[in-house]
């Protein structure tokens, strides 16, 4: 008997036959003799009609009462998943987070989980309930109702498997799994039916839309495999483990894209050391998360820094930068955003020297520039114009043999 | 400095302006010097939304589900007061049944409040905060979420109030007070300014609509003094309060109807003890609640008993009586729903002899019939056609002298 999380997100839960096929797929897991514990997220596009309810309402959310509204959309999903439950004669119960034991910090919003304390859920399992799980949710060390920030759902699912020392844990969604590329461009893309947890955190860091970075994170760290798959069609989807080191590993995985970033580009810089702390420490003071940063220094003495934020923070970001460039003795700030990033991510690439060149050749080939590069030990990333974007994840899909036969 | 609990109904914070509206009121009060503590209700019909949303899912409705799923409609709510009140500049702090120390019996979906524990509403109070807390909900001893029934809110804030030892409750809703009689059925019906405990229990038990007995109960029995009021028009509406002994009473303060019952009547039953205890023991069993009883006694031995039950419950109370029918040697049952009562309802009539007299000849004179009488010391009721209710209750609000002057 396996102990099974399987987290619905909010198209899983969209209306009330949704609800009763996730019903259904439950009471199937029961009958095939695993033990299953449901984490949900709110229906659909409720916790949007919150958002403007709220704005109807006041200009001013205190992020502890914001927290307080959306938490309720978790309440009604996991309470009709009970009753329809009870209707396949299915015993079950719905935990908010706090009586789940979901201990998080303060921070309203985007609350980390401290500590999970799962002793009712674990009461239930051994009466042979099905817990159903409010996702998103904790309750703070502070006795408040908190909430887990953007893909707070999986982070619940995932964090909760590693306390109950789960087999799997299940993340039912809209899509089959995880793909060579996003289908919606590359129409010969592949769902791919294993994935390492070190390339799921550079798909998901680049561009994958899956899953949050986040979540894929706490599951390696606790050795949670994951399963992703969909509740549309319930065909097995993509597993996400640890790496196999008796296996000869796919040299590049995926190819993803990531439109959602802008350049900045502080230029004319003296090439001194403590320029780069200075402008980076204004940046994270205004807790604008920079991604990409390139340098080169030419033979003037002087360097340019380009780096990459995400495209809603450009402004602030080009602000912040205008603020410290007397400070640093930079020439001029420019900003663009009209690039896109693209990745090829690949366990097997730390042995497969020639993965380099056959991305630049690749793109070169097609006239598409590189105007920034950054690596890591599995993952190749290559910025471009935004208009380009497409073209190049169907040239490197391609190239590097990822295309589904047709 | 007095301390005062608002509780704002449905239709008080139905719609995004509804709630702007009350945040402005709790902060007029705050500036009159007055600490306030809100109790809310759901959004108008999101209750109602969320069970045909329950109906949708399942025909199973397990009542501990079916309490998480109903309580996420107060979170909501007291969520945006709080919001609207910061956009006021007033600091505020929503709490649950369950942060807000409402402790109860473990009967989901109508539990009885056993103990407040109000730990951090004191806390937030001394503060300077306004405490916002749900209605309707509480905590069980078994750590799981329940609601508290029909008029649940107002529960919420009479016990919240003989709690916190406030000095008012105010109870905002569409109406602007306790009438003399339904304004719909009399047009010169007069708001009453001033209605004892006892007076509003029997108007609360004989068809008035505005406050639900349990409530008027709870806040006599701990001395809480009521004021239901409009939170659309914000005039002073009706107090309910210990009766003032040094004060000449009205004989009649308000007459009421209810046409929400109906008759059942057990026929030629010998009259030997135990018969009526066998029979309303069965119809208790089934969980029947019987309002009126009448027996009358002939020269021949036998015996007619008749009682009312809610129209809801008829059929259930014919079937249960036809089941006893020969263990107590009943020639016959019958029932009829079209059956309405009037009640003449004054605490001056204790000492006011020809109230009862005045009452039978106005309602003779016009030549309706009689159908039931019953009375307690301060309300006299007389069952009625239905057809002749409204006549009925308007004869007697002239024949009284409650009319207003037009």
């Amino acid at each position: 008997m396996s102990l099974v999380v399987q987290k619905y997100g909010g198209t899983s839960v969209g209306d009330a036959e949704r609800i009763r096929a996730v019903a259904d797929h439950v009471a199937r897991t029961r009958e095939a003799g695993d033990q299953v514990v449901v984490v949900v997220s709110a229906m659909g596009k409720f916790t949007d009609d919150l958002i403007r309810l709220a704005d109807d309402v006041s200009p001013t959310r205190p992020p502890r009462e914001l927290d307080m509204l959306l938490t309720s959309g978790e309440r009604i999903s996991m309470a009709l998943v009970c009753m329809a439950l009870a209707a396949r004669g299915v015993e079950s119960a719905s935990f908010t987070g706090s009586q789940a034991g979901i201990i998080t910090d303060t921070d309203h919003t985007r609350a980390k989980i401290l500590e999970i304390r799962p002793t009712r859920i674990d009461e239930a399992l051994a009466e042979g309930l099905v817990p159903v799980v409010a996702g998103f949710q904790g309750v703070s060390t502070d006795r408040d109702i908190t909430t887990l920030g953007r893909g707070g759902s999986d982070v619940t699912a995932v964090a909760l498997a590693a306390a109950l020392s789960a087999d799997v844990c299940e993340i039912y969604t809209d899509v089959t799994g995880v793909f060579s590329a996003d289908p919606r461009v590359v129409s010969r893309a592949r769902r791919l039916p294993r994935v390492s947890f070190d390339e799921m955190m550079e798909i998901a860091a680049t561009g994958g839309r899956v899953l949050m970075l986040r979540s894929v994170e706490l599951a390696r760290r606790h050795h949670v495999p994951l399963h992703v798959r969909s509740s549309f069609t319930w065909e097995p989807g993509t597993w996400i483990v640890e790496e196999d080191p008796t296996m000869e590993e796919a040299v590049v995985t995926a190819i993803t894209d990531d439109t959602s970033e802008a350049k900045i580009t502080v230029g004319g810089v003296p090439d001194r050391p403590g320029v780069a702390a200075r402008l980076f420490r204004a940046l994270a003071d205004r807790g604008i998360n920079v991604d990409m940063i390139v340098q080169n220094t030419g033979a003037n003495g002087l360097t340019d820094i380009s780096f990459t934020v995400a495209a809603t923070d450009l402004d602030a970001a080009s602000d912040t930068c205008r603020e410290v460039q007397r400070e640093i003795g930079a020439a001029q700030v420019t900003s663009d955003d009209d690039i896109g990033r693209v990745s090829i991510v690949g366990a097997g690439m730390k042995s497969s020297p020639g993965v380099t060149a056959l991305m630049f050749e690749t793109l070169s080939e097609h006239g598409i520039n590189i105007e920034m590069i950054s690596t890591s030990s599995i993952r190749i990333s290559c910025v471009v114009r935004t208009s380009r974007v497409a073209e190049s994840v169907r040239l490197l899909h391609s190239a590097f043999g990822l295309d589904a036969a047709s």
